[in-house]
């Protein structure tokens, strides 16, 4: 399944992250990305963060109600209040329809 | 102007680089952005980059019209034949249309 094809949805997650807690939210980040891929309409995610905290995540699904599934997914709702609470200094999301793609490897 | 509004154009550009000249790529990298700025239809830019050297950015335009525009751009195309000649090991780009977005800060 080509996570980019035409009409996916692709969901952008552009966040900074304060120093608090950093093995608190690599265990919860981690259980998120299983459990996300777990979901219905799940098709794949790209996540990159550098030292100064700064982080953007992509993830892919099959439609908009997919993603809206995983936005209201109870264990995501409750790890979502604590990312607000203590990790997170600010975050965007962006839903977004995937119009094409285009991929080149050496 | 929200560089997130609905309609809008965001470009993904998922890329590995290489350890190749790290001089070079930075200079390049840093003028195509000062280019892109000075594009019509140009609303923003957030880019991450990781110490493995995978990297995210997204680039944020008024219409498709505008990112195909960029796409074009004589300067852009000869640093991404030298993108794929020296820096990178692969790359994606995925075209989006922006459905809807938000934002929390602390």
């Amino acid at each position: 399944m080509d996570k980019t094809k035409r009409g996916a949805c692709a969901v952008i997650f552009i966040s900074r992250r304060n120093a608090n807690d950093p093995q608190g939210y690599a265990q919860a980040s981690e259980t998120m990305a299983a459990e996300a891929a777990r979901q219905p309409g799940y098709l794949g995610m790209d996540s990159v963060r550098d030292a100064d905290g700064e982080g953007i995540t992509i993830s892919f699904w099959q439609d908009e109600a997919a993603a809206l599934a995983w936005r209201k997914h109870a264990e995501h709702s409750l790890i979502r209040d604590r990312g607000r609470s203590d990790w997170y200094d600010r975050y965007g999301v962006v839903v977004t329809r995937i119009e094409r793609a285009y991929h080149w490897r050496r």
